[in-house]
């Protein structure tokens, strides 16, 4: 029998845990579902952009809005949301290991990094073959590794492994590395960074954990070299295929959502990176997910007969707490 | 000469502070005008709902914004602004005490208290008249008060003042105090609380500080009380007289905004309680604040024929800091 709540938020990255927060806080049944804590916070090893903190880093982040959602009575688990289903008074949420039930979703599965579209890559995750290159290189200490990639992320992640790595080849389609100036001074002066131009990778190969891959370069010629670690830093995308059927997704593969955290799905509400909204900034994302968030509890009161809320006001006077 | 800035916010509060903050990081010269740090943030002893933050309270916070703003170099003054008027070039704004010249505004003036609308009330505020029960009942310990309000503000008002004021009066139009049942219980068992019901405040009077203040009942009968301070809770407003000529003012009286911070003036940006935003959270109007200040800031790069940007994104790796 599927486990029911009456609100599931699909994410656990700053829209999502936010979006968590404003509905646990309603005493509502919520259940947060992320395949990890945090989403693209784990990129950001130093904060100083996000409202109301300082020193702070991303995974600090992250772990301060799950205390938040925890103590105010939310729920957490750790899957991977494979499916939303339209079943009769409700939504099925179909999981890699589970199934639930609820009233309401709150979409905010952010983006995730782009592959590099090798047929054994999947194989290899976390056994050698990484997608970020600030989380993982701490690894590769002494080691020889690679990196392949596009504009920016190939030079900061080259730059980052430099400090970290033995050896480091930087694989790139391109004749000349393209980006910021001083990045690629940066990269040009480092005596452990091999430039591998013009060049692709056609094959990963190893015993359980990565051990060479395999290059081609623009004229088709091949070339295997060793590496300990290789990095993909292609950016990253936005994945809706457990959700595309229901909601309205626009051009830049985006969910189109109202100011108000609306889809065009009346049980489904959306906020963060995977939202038509302009700026990816976290504290749009922190925004985006109590404005939806309160958005679906709003949708489930009103399925209850019950007039929903449009502030959330809770004011403490000595010993007597003011809901508004 | 008026003093000139790239960008000038109005408003101290959430919203004008992480305006300023994102403005500031990207080495613009800004000014940020208000009469006071924080706003409505003041309300609020206890926070709790703030993404990010634990065990904090709203002045908490804006010194918190505060700091951050000026650690990226942003400049703040304590001035109401009266008047905003284009020139030649951009926009001019005049304050009680100055001019300042600028090429985009980010207007955040929030929500500011309703007056009584007594004649001489002006001369005594903060000399015996005060708008915000939380911020200055304590200065009343062991005096004599009176409240004067509507629903749950004056329920509030009078609960937080019965635990500081040797004596209450509550006065208010109707024949029942109207709001939260558990509240108006409280209220009713409190021996320093006495109710003035169908009566308003004709008239003020004192010598420098209030020293009594002129009911007039529903029949039109005077009476006089000598009261020490008296707190008018009668709800807020949203103020806009200073930009109302520029841009367009919904029928709610807030600022019509876009997702992108834009108003129908193509150089003034707003964020906060004064725009057209769902949900007035203090995590909405800093993201607002964050939108409006980066369209600012693009809308002034273009003026430079710069690109702008669509992010905000400063990464450090080891000694290199990368500008997204």
């Amino acid at each position: 029998m599927a486990q029911e709540y009456e609100v599931i938020i699909i994410g656990g990255g700053p829209a999502g845990l936010s979006a968590g927060i404003f509905v646990a806080r309603q005493k509502v049944a919520c259940l947060l579902i992320s395949k990890d804590l945090g989403g693209q916070l784990n990129l950001i090893p130093k904060l100083e952009n996000y409202p109301g903190t300082i020193m702070s880093s991303g995974p600090l982040l992250a772990k301060t809005l799950e205390n938040q959602f925890l103590m105010f009575g939310g729920e957490m688990i750790y899957d991977t949301v494979e499916r939303v289903d339209e079943i009769e008074g409700g939504l099925k949420v179909k999981t890699s290991r589970s199934e639930y039930i609820t009233k309401a979703i709150v979409a905010a599965p952010g983006k995730v990094p782009n592959n590099l579209g090798v047929e054994n890559e999947q194989t290899f995750v976390n056994k050698g073959v990484h997608y970020c290159t600030k989380c993982d290189a701490p690894f590769y200490q002494g080691r020889t590794t690679a990196v392949v990639g596009v504009g920016g992320y190939l030079l900061e992640s080259g730059i980052l492994l430099s400090r970290m790595a033995s050896k480091i080849y930087l694989i790139y389609k391109g004749g000349a590395l393209g980006g910021d100036k001083d990045m690629i001074a940066a990269i040009e002066k480092k005596e452990n960074i091999e430039l591998v131009p013009q060049s692709s990778i056609k094959a990963l190969s190893g015993v359980n954990n990565l051990q060479s891959i395999t290059l081609v370069d623009n004229s088709g010629k091949e070339k295997s070299i060793l590496v300990d670690g290789l990095f993909i830093e292609m950016g990253s995308k936005i994945n809706l295929d457990f959700i595309k059927h229901l909601v309205k997704i626009n051009s830049k593969n985006e969910i189109e959502t109202t100011v108000e955290g609306k889809t065009t799905h009346p049980a489904i509400f959306a906020a963060g990176d995977a939202t038509s909204i302009p700026y990816k900034q976290i504290v749009a994302a922190c925004s985006g997910g109590a404005t939806a968030g309160l958005s679906a509890f709003n949708y489930v009161e009103k399925l209850k007969g019950k007039p929903g809320i449009r502030a959330d006001w809770k004011k403490t006077i000595g010993d007597t707490v003011f809901h508004y």
